[in-house]
């Protein structure tokens, strides 16, 4: 089976991972595909684009994981309405730090917010779809509720696509591992900050969280 | 002010983050800086040689941290001696996959056995420090009471050094930022796997999670 | 002040108990105010027909409070329509229990489901008003985002007012406590199972929790 | 097998409840069972002197239970020397509100002191059983790291023994219950504040969390 380990492809025997692959109690979870990071538009507030790319990509993998009977999780960003979450609360530290980065973002006061367009998906969400749409800041597991319906549902591995290979993402990932899911990522169906970054959070999945595989490697080892 | 975004220095205004800066609601965090990571022998059970560099500058640090009335948090690994924190139960993940990138770890499975020298502080830790002993995984948060030690002292920005940037450091982080904390990450105190995972974490922190900073110039910061 | 101890009335000096007493910091709390319990029907899913006493009172008591210009959080069970968080899950334990003592709950399966009349609020909901709409199971707190919301906006005190004095309302205030918000029960404004356990479970809040005081008291007490 | 609802003796079919009894996926709970609660000294600094009663009883209850290869947790509260988890942070509830009952406690700020006799056990401890020493406020599970184990050990099932039925064990077994834990609570080795709320806290969990039972009756169930 063909994992990545730090940016390289390497064979390892299944059996050395066995625990990670049983589909029965795997769910794929897929992170922030929202019309708030992907739009094209000027006044997106929240700007991801390099993730575009992988929304035909993601909607046709998870086709296939549900047509496996397994479960897909959505799950995105929404800020109360008011601001109290973060504009008129503790206001989140990445819109003051990633603006040193890439200059002032001028509609960030929208993100995310509950009831706009900015938090409509992108990607196809169906009604067997579980959905988490309480996610505050950046990992997928504080302080939502995925890992009691995980937990509920007997799942035992995750496996992550979705947006910002560095940020949410890998924080996802850390979250999971420390609450002792096993852990996948798939290179191919997640973008992040920039070429060097996604790179860099891929290796470190690959070095203390986890599997980072290609999802049609993954889907052919579910086959057994 | 000098901080670092993404690798490069940057002089910005002090009131841009004047809400980082308050010594009376800071603490620093130095994190798993114990035998177990830093011992130069064979038989050291999760090595981070790297960071073996930092423990005399961290000292000289703390020193001037507890001469200004400010909390140092030393936060460590420790397990349950019969293993049910993980060989005994669900195994940590970087076992196997950070074993994948360094080949096999002779005496991994002493790692942060309580009770064994592998979790004996390296830096110095005084009677008035505040000390977190079960980390079990990555993050300094959980399933630790850090969170709850903070909150009840009033803490609102951590400033973290010590072991794995790109590991628990990084985690450590990322679950700050999510509890609104404001986050500093000390880049002249803090080491990675190598320097390519080192700056590459420092770089996600100073875009997605707070300041990337020398602990010179907070030092210097502070004095206001 | 006068406040209840164990079921008596106790006069105490304000000042013992300052730091409960800020209406600056302090929000109040109502749960579970929804159709699945209060609802006069034989259909009723969980009913809780006590609790309908309270409804106008706890309507008028938050138009003062919302007076004041402090918050109302509102927080109801909801479960996910398809069932993953109870029943096609670990089915909650009440499920049965109640059953021991109540008998069959006839329409016990349509507790709670996201998008039915069930989960309709009898209470008032404004749209300054703060909600919290996933409990899952009997505390406001978790897998909820409520301590979240409250320590983002420097919330102090809780407030609690609404269903199931010795279930929701006293899992809530253990949990509030826990965390070190200053609690405060209003015990004209919650209805437990039967008198007897009411009474009880204020007694326990009053013991080991906080104060259980009337909210005209409170009110009083608030003008200062 | 015979349960208790709302104090009264009930006969139910074993298969009524059948994943509450499966041995291999159970662990028994103890709680504060130390002699800051139990030691018969006017400077005892949080007297549960009715706890007394149930030391020999647990002891015995526990032996059965190692021989039956099931593990024993002994939870304890253990704080932080310096005061900064309470009484040099904010201070826990109990200390103003239980002394409006029972009147001044002469030495309870010197309860729980780490390093103190006053945390030493008074139930028999062996290297085999898990201990769990930080235990800050009521709950045995936050902010400790007791689900961290109990999940990563695949337990299912939490049955709780020791001190303050209306109080510690109450409130553990809340934080069970919403965790999915299926929770029974031994009627006759736990010990409340008095007859009264004792009953009363049985009766709740009774109605609400789990099942009330005998020890002898459980031991007798699990033998099948």
């Amino acid at each position: 089976m063909k994992i990545w380990v730090y940016d390289q492809p390497r064979e390892v025997a299944r059996e050395t991972f066995a625990d990670y692959l049983d589909p029965a109690t795997t769910a794929v979870i897929s992170i922030d595909m929202h019309r708030g990071h992907l739009e094209d538009s000027p006044d997106c507030p929240c700007p991801a684009p390099r993730a575009r790319d992988v929304v035909a990509p993601i909607d046709a993998f998870h086709r296939q994981v549900r047509a496996r009977g397994m479960p897909v999780v959505h799950v995105k960003s929404v800020l109360r309405p008011g601001g109290e979450d973060d504009l008129r609360g503790i206001p989140a530290a990445w819109r003051r730090t990633f603006a040193q980065h890439v200059g002032p973002i001028p509609n960030a006061d929208a993100h995310a917010l509950e009831g706009s367009r900015w938090t409509e998906w992108v990607t196809e969400v169906l009604p067997q779809d579980w959905r988490v749409e309480n996610k505050r800041r950046l990992s997928a597991f504080y302080p939502t509720d995925l890992d009691f319906l995980l937990r509920n549902q007997g799942i035992r591995t995750v496996v992550f696509d979705g947006g910002f290979t560095d940020c949410c993402v890998l924080n996802s990932a850390f979250d999971a591992n420390n609450h002792n899911y096993r852990v996948i990522v798939l290179r191919d169906l997640v973008r992040g900050t920039d070429d060097h970054l996604e790179s860099a959070a891929l290796s470190m999945v690959s070095l203390h969280l986890g599997l980072v595989m290609d999802s049609a490697e993954l889907l052919v080892t579910w086959r057994g």
